[in-house]
């Protein structure tokens, strides 16, 4: 082996979902949003000069992050943005999570929590989801070098309510705290960003990539105090200044202006969502009780792989995980009506 | 102190340069092309349809990585792309400056090289550059954990040639050797790609914020060996799966297609700038040979510094870094022939 070879940082690689691409396909694989962006995100760019292009963004992303700002009610410096949600937990990995103690998070979860972690050298320590995959909360209580958990989880779409984050908090002072709420708009009771006035060490992370139907913009954000925000921006602005583009920040300000039509989306998956859950249960399916844009489900006879499988052979993506516990689950995209009436006929056909 | 503060990671924070924005202001500061981006960009971004952000973008950036393999003649699996060139350092120096020993660069050099190095506590040693502002190759020819510098090398604009650059891949077939050439594009010898063929612990960076006009779209790229692309795409992945929006993959391409454009708007730029360094001789300056798409130059009687604020006063804004050896040295990024003018013009009044 070569010396140099030596030197190269061994990760063991993330594999992304997979991403099809067939014109008649019915994608519920990777809980992307199946209504198009806010029309103001179109008219934004109808009117973007390309010559503009030429010049380097602003780095204080001050538009977009003043936006947010507003929308959520909270001062521009409590506000992070970066390349999705995952530039931006990564950053805070990298931030915040420099202790000797391990961090904690569930063991099942996002699956990049551990990949950040080996990555950058920060011990963890999985806490198992109880027999209901509800997470723990006296799990996080031991010592520790920092928590995170999706809020609602992923891929279970269960939710755990203010008080349960409370507590956490509360039995945690001593460490940062970071709520993954990618999938939170979808929930009824909503976010934790209240819980900011009386928690210095609360991060709160959000995605442009659900509920604002951005994915292919890569528009994360994260809201904490101003602390918080501002060693995030230290160590962002270490790493590269410019990580936002002139397009993401105009066409994201234009996203978030327009609440109105962010709330009729959700609204429509969140109906379309409790519709597919009783058509999935007069078919065997148990599903756990979701709070997100996805559905997480068990057949009564038929194992998940075959279900998978058979909807892959006509053209439907849903997302299999061959992982113990959870491999004989589904996880299921909320699309439009349309689609999900033939994701159901489709599995009509197969758990027949 | 609360306890969560110690485990934040401690950056001295990178300050990005100064982005005026004035409507009436000739901007020389931060090396950005004065013509727009090929005129495809705009082609493409009028047929975009915003409904289709929705979905992820292409975590492979086939098209855009395609395009650019094309255009240099490499292979696919030779390009890496990231979020500016910024973006594909950070990963290159995570990826591959893992050893015990130093780094090198040079001590008068992109800035960033330093900041990256503490941020991910790589040790490094600074070596100094000659009485000239040339690189002195027998400096890297020592025991080390990895060599970078960029040629150009900024903010001096001096270019080493091609032997130069392969006497120190000769001397280090034990490091990986990372030359960054966001500048190389306006250097009459160009890029050190055909190297690859011979080297593979050579890594070429490249950037289309400079020649390319799209600084403000944020898109930069590697070219080496399969195996250390392979070896950055998986700590990429491992850090972020989809960095590229699918804007970026789309104008991007679009951009590195138009190679007609690409070449006049070179010309034009090395053109006005030969004539610039001899407008500035004229004047009392003298100027480095500059091989980039700016000049350092300094006035044998009138200090940087009173010149520097001299312009701002009159809108025009260049680049001075209080810095030991090259604080009585201006950077000035070459803009079009009518603002080079005005900017001749307004010295003409200032160095009297």
């Amino acid at each position: 082996m070569k010396a140099w070879k030596k030197n190269i940082r061994k990760v063991e690689p993330y594999i992304p979902g997979e991403q099809p691409n067939q014109s008649d396909m019915i994608k519920l694989n990777t809980n992307e949003n199946p209504y198009p962006p806010a029309p103001g995100v179109q008219k934004v760019l109808n009117e973007f000069k390309t010559d503009t292009l030429r010049l380097y963004p602003d780095p204080t992303s001050k538009e977009l992050i003043q936006a947010i700002a507003d929308f959520y009610q909270v001062e521009k410096e409590q506000v992070f943005v970066g390349v999705g949600s995952d530039d931006v937990l990564a950053m805070a990995f990298m931030t915040f999570f420099n202790s000797e103690d391990p961090i904690l998070f569930p063991d099942i979860t996002y699956s990049f929590y551990d990949v950040w972690a080996d990555l950058l050298h920060i011990p963890y320590e999985c806490q198992p989801l109880d027999e209901n995959f509800h997470i723990v909360k006296e799990h996080y209580y031991k010592k520790n070098g920092g928590i995170i958990f999706p809020n609602p989880n992923a891929p279970t779409a269960i939710y755990e309510n203010k008080q349960f984050v409370e507590d956490i908090l509360q039995n945690n002072q001593d460490s940062i705290v970071i709520i993954d709420e990618a999938y939170v708009d979808f929930a009824s009771e909503g976010s934790v960003l209240p819980l900011l006035e009386k928690y210095e060490n609360l991060l709160v992370v959000q995605t442009f990539s659900k509920s604002r139907s951005m994915a292919g913009m890569r528009i994360g954000f994260a809201i904490g105090s101003k602390r918080l925000i501002q060693a995030m921006s230290d160590v962002r602005n270490s790493f590269n200044s410019y990580t936002m583009s002139k397009l993401a920040l105009s066409l994201g300000t234009a996203a978030v202006k327009d609440k109105k039509y962010f709330e009729t989306c959700i609204n429509r998956i969140v109906s379309t969502r409790e519709k597919t859950k009783s058509q999935l249960k007069e078919l065997g399916f148990s599903c756990l009780d979701s709070q997100a844009n996805f559905i997480f489900a068990t057949h009564n006879k038929k194992p998940a792989k075959e279900i998978f499988e058979a909807l892959k052979e006509r053209h439907i993506y849903v997302r299999y995980f061959e992982k113990p516990r959870i491999n004989n689950y589904l996880r299921i995209t909320i699309g439009t009506n349309e689609q999900m009436e033939m994701f159901i006929q489709a599995l009509r056909e197969i758990v027949k």
